[in-house]
C-alpha cells in the first residue's frame, strides 16, 4: 500500500501543483493522497470528481495535524527532498522493503519543517538539485513499482482510447 | 540531444507548473527548454537565476513561433499526452531511436492544438488517465536517460551534500 503526504497546500498558489502531486499518486497506483496546509475544498473536490469519472479507489483526504498523521503511520516513510539521500545508493533496499512494508511518501512545499527530517525513516533525494516534488514523486513511484503504470481503474464513466494522431475517449457503462 | 518545448505558458496560473517543467528537463540533462504561450519574463528569469547559481547548461528560451519552432527541429519530435500510444508499447523502438537523433519531447497545457498531434512523430502516453506534464516528462526521461539523473552541473556556485537528516549546502568555490 502506497500512501502519499502533501504538505503546506496553500489555496491559489498550489492548487495545480497538489492537483498534479494527486494525479502522479493516482497513476502510479497509490490507495490514498493526504493533503495538508490549507484546506482547500475547491482542490480536494476537484481531485474527488476526476477520481469520480475516470474510475478508481485512490482516497483523497485533508489533515490538519500532519505530525500526527505521519507518527502514526505503519510502515515505511520517505521524505523525498533535494537534500536528501541519494535514490541511486537506497533504491535497492526500499525495493527489498517494498516488498513487505507500507510506504508513506511525503512531498513538500517551499519550507519543510525540521521536524520531518528527524521523523521519517530515509530522506531521500532524487536528483539533489533544485526539485520537482511531481517529479520526484513519479520517478521514485515509476522505479519501486517497476514501471507498473495503472491503466485500468475500477468504475471509470470515461477511458482513453490510446491512439496515433487523436484524442479519442469513450463513455464506459 | 534532448530539447524541451513547453507549449501555452500562461503569467500567474501556470508559473510554477512551467518551473517544475524546467527543473526537471534540467535533472535529467535536456540542453535546452523552450517556453511559448505568454512570454513571462520573470519565470524565464527566474529559470535562468537556478541555472547561474547551481550551474550546467541547460539553455532556457523563448519563442512565440512554436508550430515553427518544431517544423524546424532535426530529430524525433515526440509530445507528451494523455490520448497518445502508450509508453508500454513505444519504449523500445524510442529507446534505439535515441541512440543516433536529437529528441524534441513537447508538453502542452490545457488545450494542445490538434496541429501538434498531427505534425510530431509520435503521440505518447505516460499513462492514459488525466495527466501530470511534470510526471510523464521526468518519468519519460528517466527511461530513455537509463536512469541517468545528472547530478553535476558545471559551474556551480552551490552544491548539495546529500543526508541522511539535515539540509546541507555548500558554496562553491
Amino acid at each position: 500500500m502506497i500512501s502519499v503526504l502533501r504538505l503546506g497546500h496553500r489555496v491559489g498558489r498550489d492548487d495545480r501543483i497538489s492537483t498534479h502531486v494527486g494525479l502522479a499518486a493516482r497513476q502510479w497506483g497509490a490507495e490514498e493522497v493526504v493533503f495538508s496546509g490549507d484546506k482547500d475544498e475547491g482542490m480536494l473536490e476537484s481531485q474527488q470528481d476526476i477520481i469520480e469519472r475516470w474510475g478508481g479507489n485512490t482516497e483523497i483526504q485533508y489533515t490538519e495535524d500532519w505530525k500526527e498523521f505521519i507518527r502514526g503511520f505503519d510502515g515505511v516513510k520517505v521524505h523525498l527532498t533535494m537534500y536528501g539521500e541519494r535514490i541511486e545508493d537506497k533504491e535497492e533496499e526500499l525495493r527489498n522493503r517494498f516488498e513487505n512494508n507500507d510506504f508513506l511518501l511525503i512531498v513538500g512545499s517551499e519550507k519543510v519543517s525540521r521536524w520531518v527530517y528527524e521523523n521519517v525513516d530515509i530522506n531521500l533525494s532524487v536528483g539533489n538539485q533544485p526539485h520537482s516534488e511531481i517529479a520526484a514523486l513519479a520517478v521514485f513511484l515509476d522505479r519501486i513499482r517497476d514501471r507498473d503504470i495503472k491503466h485500468d481503474f475500477e468504475d471509470a464513466d470515461i477511458e482513453v482510447e490510446p491512439s496515433k494522431q487523436r484524442k479519442l475517449t469513450k463513455e464506459k457503462d
